[in-house]
Order: C-alpha cells, then sequence, then structure tokens
C-alpha cells in the first residue's frame, strides 16, 4: 500500500506570499514563514532560514516572481529595467551560491519574449515553478534511481543533511528513504550529528522523523563502532561539488565514514543531480576547501565548549576519493566505478553543462 | 635546555587539606578547591570535579588519610573500627571505579601492623602519598618510553582525556608530550574535541595549553581529512580495558582513529598501565560496552541540539582489535604485536595481578 510523502517542505508558493520552514530555529521549534517582500526573502537567505543550495534557489527565485508582481511599468522594456536591482539583491543574498545564481538567471531569460508586462510577470511564476517542479521531479529519480541498491530492513547510515528541507522536496541522499516508506518498505536510519554544525541531528533526525521514517541520532565518533554492532548495510551522502573522476567533495566527516565503510566492506553510495558536477575539474586535488570560523568548533549552538583561544582546524568539506565510492546515483542513473568514462557519457546523452 | 613540568596537576595533598582542580568548570573558568572533610572528598568523586581512575584513586586515599586524622581513638583497634565506615563511605561515591577501591584496600592494609592511633594516622598519609608518587613514576616511564616512538615536529592525533589532570601527573597518552616539551623536542598534537562528552575540547586542549604544548582542536569528524592534510604521523590514545590479546576498549571514536590510521598507513598505539590489563578477558568480544544516557547525544552542555524524541544509540566505549594497535606503551616497556604471548611474559615478569 503506497503512503503519501509526508516529510516536510523547505518552501512553498502561495501566490501571495512564499511560505518557508524556518531552519534556524529546528529542531527546538517547528516555524513556517510567510514571506511577501524581496526584503524578506534576502533576509530568509542570508540568515539561514531557508538552506540548501536547491531550496536557495527555488526560494530566491519565488522572490523575484513575487517581487515582480508589485512592479509599475508602462511596457515590459521598462519593467525589465525595474526588475534588473530586485534581481542583483535577491543575488547579493549568499555570494557563492552557484543555485542561487541560476534560478535568477533563468528567471530573466524567462521574460525575453514576453510582450506585456501582464506576460512577463506570469512567466516569472511559471518558470520560478518549474524550477521547483523540476528539482522534485529530479529528486524523486534519484530517490527512485537509488532504491534499487537497498532491501527491507537494511541499515544505512549518512551524515550532512542531504534531504528534503535542503530540496524542493524528498532531497538527495534522504530521497531513497522517503520513496521506500511510500512503498513500505522499511529502512532503517543512522544519523551523524555532523559536527561541528550538527545538520544531522538538528535537520536530518528532524526531517526524518517529521516523514514518519525511522531514524537513530549517533555522534560522529560512533560511525565505526555502530557500522560494526548494527550490522549497516550501506552508507549514502549528499555531495558538494563532484569532479570528472568521480572524486566528491561533500561535508566534513565524509571522507572518514568512506574509508570506515571500505574496511567493513560497505558500499558507499553518493546521490546528487547533474548539476552537482564539475565539468572543469578533473580531480579532488583541484577542488579548493573552506575552512570556516573557529569559534564553529569552540562552540556548540552558542555555548563554549573548549578554551577560547585554543587553536582550531575547521575544515567545511573533505575529499573523497573515487576509488572508495561504489556508486554515483544521480537523476539519470548509476554510476558504478569508471567514473571519468561515465560522466563524459552521461552528459554528452545530456547536454548539459 | 631542560624545562620544568608546567602541566596542571587534578590532586594535591596539603596536610590539612587536599587541593583539586576543579575540572566541572573547565574549560571556562579554572578553579582550584580545597577539600577538608570527607563529605567534601565525596561531593568532589560525585560531582567529577575529579575524574579519571587514577586520580579519583589518589583523591580518595587521601580523603581517607585526612577524615583519619580527627578520629579519637584509644588503641588502633577502635581506631580501624572508627575508620571502616569512613572507607566505605568514600569507596560508595563511584560504584565502577575500580582505581578507588584499589587505593583505599592499599590503606587499610597499610594500618595492618600499625601499633598506635599514631602510628596509624601517619601510616595512611605516607601509603595514600606513596600511591601518587608511583602513580606519577607509572606516568612518567609510560611517556619515556613512548617518546622514543616521535621524532621532533611530528604531528600526533589523541582523543578523549589520557593526560596529566585524569592522572597524579603527566596521562598515559599525553605523558609523552610532557616529556617531550620537557626536552625541547616539540610535537605538535591535534586533539579530537570526543563527542558526546568533549573530553578533548573541554580537557585535553586545556591541560596541553597549560602545559605550554601546541594543540589543535578538531572534531571528530576531521580526523581522516586530518590525518591526510597535516601528515599525522601518529596516533595515541589511553585505554580503560585491555585483554589478553591487546584488544582495548577505550572511548568512543577510539576504533575509527584506528581504521583510518591504518588506511593512512599511520602507526596507532595505546599508552597504558600494567593496571589497565584485565587478565580475565581474553578478547574484546568479552568486554561489556556501556551505553549512557540518550541526552548526551541529544544535548551539549544542556543545549539541545536533536529532537527531544529522537532515537539514540550511545554506547560510552568501543573496542579496537589488536591487529589495529602498532604497539601498546606500559611503564613497563612497548608490547608491539604478539600481543598474547607478550602481555603474558609480562605479567609473569611483574608479578602483577
Amino acid at each position: 500500500m503506497s503512503t503519501q510523502f509526508t516529510g516536510p517542505r523547505s518552501v512553498e508558493w502561495k501566490e501571495t506570499y512564499i511560505h518557508i520552514l524556518n531552519q534556524q530555529k529546528l529542531p527546538g521549534v517547528t516555524e513556517y514563514l510567510e514571506l511577501t517582500t524581496k526584503e524578506d526573502v534576502f533576509d530568509a537567505i542570508v540568515t539561514l532560514k531557508v538552506r540548501g543550495a536547491p531550496a536557495i534557489g527555488i526560494t530566491a527565485a519565488f522572490g523575484l516572481a513575487l517581487a515582480a508582481k508589485d512592479i509599475e511599468a508602462a511596457d515590459v522594456s521598462e519593467f525589465r529595467e525595474k526588475l534588473a536591482p530586485i534581481k542583483d539583491y535577491l543575488s547579493s543574498s549568499r555570494p557563492t551560491a552557484v543555485n542561487l545564481f541560476w534560478a535568477l538567471e533563468r528567471l530573466s531569460c524567462s521574460i525575453q519574449y514576453a510582450t506585456s508586462v501582464n506576460e512577463a510577470k506570469t512567466n516569472l511564476v511559471h518558470e520560478a515553478i518549474q524550477i521547483q517542479v523540476e528539482d522534485e521531479e529530479m529528486c524523486r529519480m534519484i530517490g527512485q534511481n537509488a532504491l534499487q541498491l537497498f532491501k527491507k530492513g537494511d541499515q544505512i547510515m549518512t551524515i550532512c543533511n542531504a534531504g528534503s528541507i535542503a530540496t524542493s522536496r524528498y532531497g538527495t541522499a534522504l530521497a531513497p528513504f522517503y520513496l521506500a516508506k511510500q512503498k513500505d518498505l522499511g529502512l532503517h536510519i543512522y544519523a551523524c550529528e555532523t559536527r561541528p554544525v550538527l545538520q544531522g541531528s538538528r535537520l536530518t533526525a528532524w526531517e526524518l522523523m517529521q516523514g514518519g521514517i525511522d531514524v537513530t541520532l549517533i555522534t560522529d565518533s560512533m560511525a565505526a563502532h555502530t557500522m560494526k554492532e548494527k550490522h549497516i548495510s550501506a552508507v549514502i551522502v549528499g555531495a558538494d561539488r563532484i569532479a570528472t573522476n568521480g572524486d566528491t567533495a561533500n561535508k566534513i566527516g565524509t571522507y572518514g565514514l568512506a574509508i570506515l565503510a571500505q574496511a567493513f566492506q560497505i558500499p558507499f553510495f553518493v546521490a546528487a543531480p547533474l548539476s552537482t558536477f564539475d565539468l572543469q575539474v578533473e580531480s579532488g586535488d583541484d577542488i579548493p576547501i573552506e575552512e570556516r570560523d573557529p569559534e564553529e568548533v569552540r562552540q556548540i549552538s552558542g555555548v563554549r565548549t573548549a578554551p577560547a583561544d585554543v587553536h582550531v582546524f575547521n575544515p567545511a568539506f573533505d575529499i573523497t576519493p573515487h576509488s572508495l565510492i561504489s556508486g554515483i546515483i544521480t537523476e539519470k542513473g548509476i554510476l558504478t566505478g569508471s567514473y571519468t568514462e561515465e560522466i563524459e557519457q552521461l552528459f554528452a546523452e545530456s547536454h548539459v553543462n
């Protein structure tokens, strides 16, 4: 018996406002906000009320479509002139968010051939909704493709939050769990808490519970013991960037899980859409690793847990070499091994990037 | 040029009181307390103001010696009668602390042949001091033996706090760093924060900084990336219990570090005194793993970081199989490989246990 998807949604278009989950208050408070102005949208992105590259892109797109409704213009040309600074303003909310620029650019292009102000306004709304629909379908396909890798009763480990609330719906690494739930195919998830920023405990544990999916929280330090004692059958993670040889940048801690998985002969999967592949980057060596504020390590949720002046190393990501990756699950299928050739072929077929 | 040991001390005998570091307030506040009654000592142990098996044993021994000073008795027999309930009281402060029972028992035995109340009182003080002196010498020898494994400039990773403040002085896994400092042989330490209880960030980072030793704090999830990027030369950890085949129970996260170390071909050392070997236990399979309060994982220093009702797996320790251990460093020398035979021989020679 199929059951409906009950996982939380990060962002929804409501014609006169944008409905978002305030992820800043999770897991303590489940609060939804109504964004009605471009300033609301800007603030929601800057203050991480909405997070996850796809969710940010979608929210910004809705923000532009919403703000555009109030533009008063005599013709499309004037409309475009008045739209441009709003687009620039929303673009500046997260300076390194590729999906943000891409989504706003796509909206701009959608009014290229508009012949009236009304048509332009309608196009913007449709295009924003289309971005969300495509993102949801992409996530669903990733989940669908991943699902064949698991069987009923499997215990699966994940890290960070590559989930529904980071995307339009379903997420990437978490997508198979929602689909398994719909098919009544019970999977159990062990979520690593994901220090320093705790996306695992704050977000993944919360959203899986909301979706009625069995989840057990562990600290990152418990991964090895848990793999052994709980007979983990697979690890699945998201990705921030994938090189053309399959090397994968993802949340710090991913690399360690991949090494542990290999030691326990557990398959290790990366779930990511084609847009995560960076065809300009040949290997993980060419991916720079951002180092973040040492206070993230010295404090936890504002409470000091280390000497105030202790030296800290705080890399935000690590690189998992392709040799440790059993498969990369995309919306177009699963890559399994000869990544350089498979990725080349995938993009040749898809005409993407 | 040799420099004096400047690391913090957990406990010191001051004739009329016991001077202890209040480890509960670290790393925010460095506070020393004067314990003057058996109730003070009991409270300090129960509330984890003093922690680490050796430090607890020494504090309890000092506590018994201090309380005994006030006993008024006509003869040694009456003195022993009045001492017994104080011993039982202090014994009950931590129900599973082997060192605690052992230290108090040793004090009892020290007055077996006392012929006067004054002699008995003096014997208790001397025996307690002797326990501390022996512990310090044992730690120093572990550090001395470990030191030959490292060379100037080495980057060494550790987890939890097997340090000076858990023992009389120097610690076990941290002892070589204090001795290296005295010899002006710079070693750099990467301390894993050690979730859930954060002994690495709260205690190890603090005590190494107090001792003027270079330390960098990382989250547990950063171990793999740090091993690779910072060219870690060795991992050294303490132990809670070692089986006769060398399998080692230690703080959760140790097993994962050992697997990562093997993957990076980095030697992985355990530092522990002979008293940590359990000759009744043949392998790690026979060591039960304590599961602790789920709130330790759901909260950090009192701040909720996960849904209140999320399922949690919270094992306090894990077992590192002997095959992953490059050497076990004891006060009597280093064991390197054929652990079953080496441990048997070690105890045959030492007449211990």
